[in-house]
């Protein structure tokens, strides 16, 4: 692995100068201890090999949830609890695709979370391939009539994670674009940077307006194969089985707390999600992310009991969509200062967007100073949202804080059997850890305001 | 290296959907050219044996300008011609630096462009050290009196080369803040993503306000070195050698074109800049750069001649910041439809930025679906500029295109002994030069009109 890092040991051994303010020192003392502490590891390790995958509504979402419980519990949290919440489960059966013609091959394919099932036979049909996803988009109606299209856009890599969100909309949407044509199945590459055979699943969502169709994700170097054998000219065929079923079930969010010893009302809100794919562990989406989350609040309360409270949520239904509204419904009353949600894996923070209005505030300046030495920035571009989790309270007004970490990697596992636990590297991980801390450490030990600062631009209408 | 790709082989073979439009056929023609296109990488590999190093003014800089003369004509560019301009030369002398308390090290340091020599014997003195810039800034005024300031912030890495925006200040204006407070002298953790004993050099901006005292960079090892050495409390001094010279001189910029069938006064400009810092070849700055706007011109004027006229500036003098203002005297009466400037090294491209307003253009449509198998995506945040030598020009009105390349690796070497060939990959430098060209063909085969598109906020005002 290339080197990241300036030494770690020589951050932890920078004094802060002797114009530093006390909650600068704090601050420091936190991302000292956070960048040594194996408290976010172990979380990941054990959750990755004592419950490991663990998809919403699953038997495993329920040993995850009582996992997470007895651990944030050992880990000094406070008012530990389960909120449920009801969601429609999506179980995985049986899958297979294989290509019939011009010559037998088998294929790597994994459903799309939501697809509906094959018959039990399959579908069986010519395939219209698009290389990208814009071509499915512009194809006339009818067009892809008794056909099984195809999308093979690759997916660019990109630290920032932005390649995802360029290509989101193939996975998402083109089942039922492709519906709307009159496909009958729908394949395409998985949203994956890496060159591999594993495929990459994620959600589906179907639009009320077109049939639902099968869906399910190629492998990369499936796709490229199917690109190569598509340039020889003779019509391709694809036969495609899957099953699945869905069923009313429960969810659950568990949530624990650094209580405020002035202002315990006053929430500074971190999280991960606790559910995840079911191909890996779950390791880098979303077990580190919760990992990161703890790991702040453990680290940041260890300098003794924050002003305000450090609660973190861990989420339990990211995947499909579900634990958004219901986190929302549960907690619009609350008075939360911030918010921040952590699942973008395990690598290092690279920047830090604020919320709207707080780059100049002298909290922030000296948070920016604090994990300087971390090689990380603070952009005074402000943050747009932090996780899926929180978008409704965002979008309700609720102040962001969002960390980018390095997202060049991540991308090669996500949603695949590869989500497991080596591609976890300790020093990367307490790096993020750190930049999280710092920040739970000042949000919460300051008096920042950061609705106050917010110009009015940014603050929600009525 | 890791893989970055998926087979530029299959994308080659990919054939344009049966709706496509012949602008998109063609473009995706001079896309799979320039992929299998030795230009690129033969101009970078030729400039950087047979010239090398070429500072602005100094006797190098003459030699490259008329190697460039030769090879544009060579590659079929007409009117190729040189514009001269002024200059006040900065040329290195021998340097020097040791640490003389608590125990002798010899540093491994280079100095900052334009600054300042020492007394031949050099100054010698205690330091102030500042683990982030801004406790530098923070510092009282008087404060550093009879110091030598070193600042030992890291850089961060990051692939869209956002860490050297953050650190540049401590560059740039670190100097005359240093000397504000009392310092003799200045020394700055190289602006570097690496962890290396080769020191980076780059300019310094003197403001009148302020004393102009010495400054260089140390490599990153030598600044870890000082962290821990501070660390253990004793006070460091440091002793620092530099020579330097200015002196007026002339420099530079090269321009050929392939001029318009159609429309020869409409241009799209593309450059890069044919000068460079001293210690490396200048490979990657600027030689790839150049490359890459050649290559990628000759790409699509080898389609048949375009409709409008393509342009190629090498730019003779951006390093000192000399060559903006004046390309910008020179032109400002062009018809320049769109303006772009590869100075982000030899790596892949990730990202395109269009000019305000032209995300939504049919013809920047098709641009996007041609680039998209390269695993290029079109943003729909618009370009806020494209290089340092185009700024003026940019903020005169003129649109400009920007292209993402990965930046990643770029800053192990930027400004450093290290800027040499072996670190250009040819495959990843021809599909940067496969994206440049393919926008280069469809800017100057349309009528698009960036300027019309352009919402009345992005506007210059009168």
């Amino acid at each position: 692995m290339r080197v990241w890092f300036t030494t770690l040991a020589a951050v932890a051994m920078l004094a802060s100068p002797a114009f530093a303010d006390p909650l600068r020192t704090s601050a420091e003392a936190v991302r000292d201890r956070a960048l040594a502490d194996p408290t976010a590891y172990d979380y990941v390790e054990q959750l990755s090999v004592e419950v490991g995958p663990r998809l919403a509504g699953s038997e495993a979402a329920a040993r995850a949830r009582d996992w997470a419980v007895a651990k944030l519990k050992a880990l000094g949290f406070a008012n530990v609890h389960v909120e449920p919440f009801p969601i429609t489960a999506w179980l995985r059966g049986p899958e297979e695709a294989e290509i019939t013609a011009p010559r037998p091959q088998r294929l790597a394919i994994i459903g799309l979370g939501g697809s509906v099932p094959t018959p039990p036979e399959g579908v069986e049909g010519e395939i219209a391939l698009f290389h990208t996803y814009a071509d499915l988009l512009a194809a006339p109606p009818g067009s892809l009539a008794g056909k099984i299209a195809v999308v093979t856009q690759p997916m660019p890599r990109a630290q920032d994670g932005s390649g995802y969100g360029a290509l989101n909309p193939a996975r998402r949407a083109g089942p039922s674009e492709a519906a709307r044509r009159g496909a009958v199945a729908y394949l395409v590459r998985s949203l994956a940077t890496g060159v591999s055979r594993e495929p990459h699943t994620g959600a589906l969502n179907y639009q009320e307006s077109a049939p639902k169709i099968p869906a399910a994700a190629l492998s990369v170097i499936d796709a490229q194969l199917i690109d190569h054998l598509a340039a020889r000219g003779a019509p391709i065929r694809i036969r495609l089985k899957l099953a699945s079923a869905t069923q009313p079930a429960t969810a659950w969010t568990v949530e624990g707390e650094f209580p405020g010893a002035a202002h315990p009302d006053q929430i500074v809100q971190l999280g991960g999600h606790l559910d995840s794919w079911d191909p890996g562990t779950g390791s880098i989406d979303d077990g580190a992310g919760m990992a990161i989350a703890v790991g702040a609040a453990h680290a940041a309360a260890a300098e003794g009991p924050p002003k305000r409270t450090i609660r973190v949520a861990l989420f339990g239904a990211e995947e499909m969509d579900f634990a958004r509204p219901a986190f929302a419904a549960a907690h619009k009353g609350d008075n939360i200062v911030v918010i921040g949600e952590s699942d973008i894996g395990a690598d290092r923070a690279w920047k830090v967007q604020l919320p709207a209005g707080a780059f100049q505030a002298p909290e922030m300046k000296t948070y920016a100073a604090v994990v300087a030495p971390l090689a990380v920035w603070v952009s005074p571009e402000p943050s747009r949202g932090s996780g899926d989790d929180t978008a409704d309270l965002v979008r309700a007004g609720v102040p962001a804080f969002a960390v980018a970490q390095d997202a060049s990697r991540y991308f090669d596992w996500h949603h695949s059997s590869e989500d497991t636990l080596d591609k976890i590297d300790r020093d990367q991980l307490n790096q993020a850890v750190a930049t999280w801390a710092a920040f739970a450490y000042i949000a919460a030990n300051s008096d920042i305001d950061f609705r106050a600062l917010a110009p009015a631009a940014a603050k929600p209408g009525p």
